[in-house]
């Protein structure tokens, strides 16, 4: 951070910023004074369910969100009249008019002279691993994908993250829904026989993959889906084919997300060979050493452009989030 | 109908039956005449929303069901007391606990003489194009697919059926989310440019494809999403390769479904060469003359199977499920 390099922002000794990374299995929101030394030391972080609206609906993802500030801030000690920014990073946020709802909601929860943002999940994710500079390339795969990036024109573009109808298929829930898809393909002789059956049955405690349509459908979370990614990944080790077809598939579709990206923004430059960096984060990213999609996601995308530099982010896209709106608010002056 | 071959049923001359085919786009339920004669002639019919509760909850379900028949019998001039046999066959009965809890749900809304008969929706549609007689193997392809048999040892096998998140890639839905698919994937650098993007965009007035998302998760209903089938027909038939790419895989699909069914039940012998009756049923097999998904589908199943003897019904499935209701009911003797 080239404009407080000290690790102080001047002038920022009071008040606080909310950073909140919305996803679609949880919200966390942290609350950091504005005065901010390195490292980053978080006066409270609190945590709720999905806020994004395409799974659970606008209303509660709007009413979890609320919580979850109320909730930072009361951990904190604070009250709504020393919050100086917020940056709301939420999965879902695909369109302007998804951003402009929401802050239009947000305006009414802060007082006015809060400085407000909204952002796709991504961007905060990005910051978390850039330490709030915006330039380069990040892949989230959690209950959901999504490959973000932004060039040094400031650029940006996206692939992927566009859940599980639309062909979402290297994210969490497209590794379970495919495992699940495996198991009814064997069941019904469409497919070979896979060990994901036994591993899945036990892990839902059902005695027959009949009982996988009525429990697949009884509850629309895409999280609830998602939570099967550790059984694939322990079939595969396990050495079943089937498994480890999907998991290929996987690692697959997100290195082709980051790849999208990176060749629409020219982040290698014109000859492919610039370094850039792609901050790697998620839970299917980081589920298992034994079987690791997130290292072979990196090899995957290291073939098409070999300076990719993977940074694994010390903080969480939570605090990328507060120090985005730091930056932002910092940059635009808006306490000075 | 071997029982009844004078097209009459005895001593069947008053009273009414009811069928009721649960879609997962439409309900229709028809009242005939419990003293049957050739050619089928319905005293009423009524049509209504979706009934699969793995769609849209059962409540709702259960609700609508219920609606349609009262509507059936109130257009045919009749009340429940007269009312001799009901058979619902309901999409996303896939389990006999999901059974129970309609026939349960059922027995509480006719007298108790009344004979009651819950089926998958599969099932009419089969007795739909055997005139009653259940022997052979359905394939449904509408917003969702199904595949189901049964072999003259009265053995049952269904392949598909398992709705989108469980891999039911050859149905209405299948085909239009790899189109918006497509189109995302189009957009964001992932895939071929395609004709699809400006076909589905104008049939949804949308301007965007970054619109789409929103689109397709404000409202859960499978049926809208499986409503742009003809817009991916129309792409493929003007020559569009991502478009005729689905079409493609879609038959595939479908055939494998059936191919599944007729090997686990030797409908065609354990030489695999006897002849069976294959119903086809659903607007994604009549959807176009040009692109006739359902003719692929029979030329791909004829090339394992030559003895596919493929049979368009002349009555719909909701007239196969009062069939079917007076079959069973007649050969229980219930009403003499």
């Amino acid at each position: 951070m080239d404009n407080h390099s000290n690790g102080r922002i001047k002038g920022e000794d009071s008040g606080v910023v909310l950073g909140v990374d919305g996803g679609t299995t949880s919200t966390v929101c942290v609350c950091l004074p504005h005065g901010y030394t390195e490292p980053v030391k978080c006066l409270s972080r609190a945590v709720a369910g999905c806020s994004n609206h395409n799974s659970v609906g606008e209303n509660l993802a709007m009413e979890t969100l609320d919580n979850v500030m109320g909730e930072a801030l009361s951990m904190a000690g604070k009250d709504r009249s020393e919050v100086q920014a917020v940056c709301l990073a939420v999965s879902g946020v695909n369109h302007p008019t998804d951003q402009k709802r929401l802050l239009d909601w947000l305006r009414g929860k802060f007082p006015s002279h809060v400085k407000l943002y909204v952002e796709n999940d991504a961007v905060a994710a990005l910051a978390s691993g850039t330490r709030g500079k915006l330039h380069g390339c990040v892949l989230i795969a959690g209950t959901g994908s999504i490959a973000y990036g932004i060039n040094n024109k400031g650029r940006e573009a996206r692939a992927a993250g566009a859940g599980p109808i639309l062909g979402d298929w290297g994210s969490g829930h497209g590794i379970a829904s495919q495992a699940l898809t495996a198991v009814i393909k064997a069941h019904d002789g469409r497919g070979p026989l896979t060990s994901l059956t036994d591993n899945i049955l036990k892990e839902l405690q059902l005695s027959s993959p009949d009982e996988l349509i009525g429990w697949t459908y009884a509850d629309a979370s895409w999280a609830r889906i998602a939570a099967l990614v550790p059984v694939v990944v322990s079939s595969a080790i396990e050495g079943d084919e089937v498994a480890n077809k999907i998991l290929h598939e996987s690692v697959h579709e997100l290195a082709e997300s980051v790849t999208a990206v990176v060749r629409r923004l020219q982040l290698c430059g014109e000859d492919g060979k610039g370094r850039f960096p792609l901050v790697m984060v998620g839970g299917v990213l980081e589920s298992n050493k034994k079987w690791d999609i997130g290292r072979e996601v990196i090899k995957c995308v290291s073939k098409v452009y070999p300076g990719v530099d993977p940074i694994h982010p010390e903080v969480e896209p939570a605090v990328g989030a507060a120090l985005l709106a730091w930056h932002r608010c910092n940059y635009m002056r808006c306490n000075t």
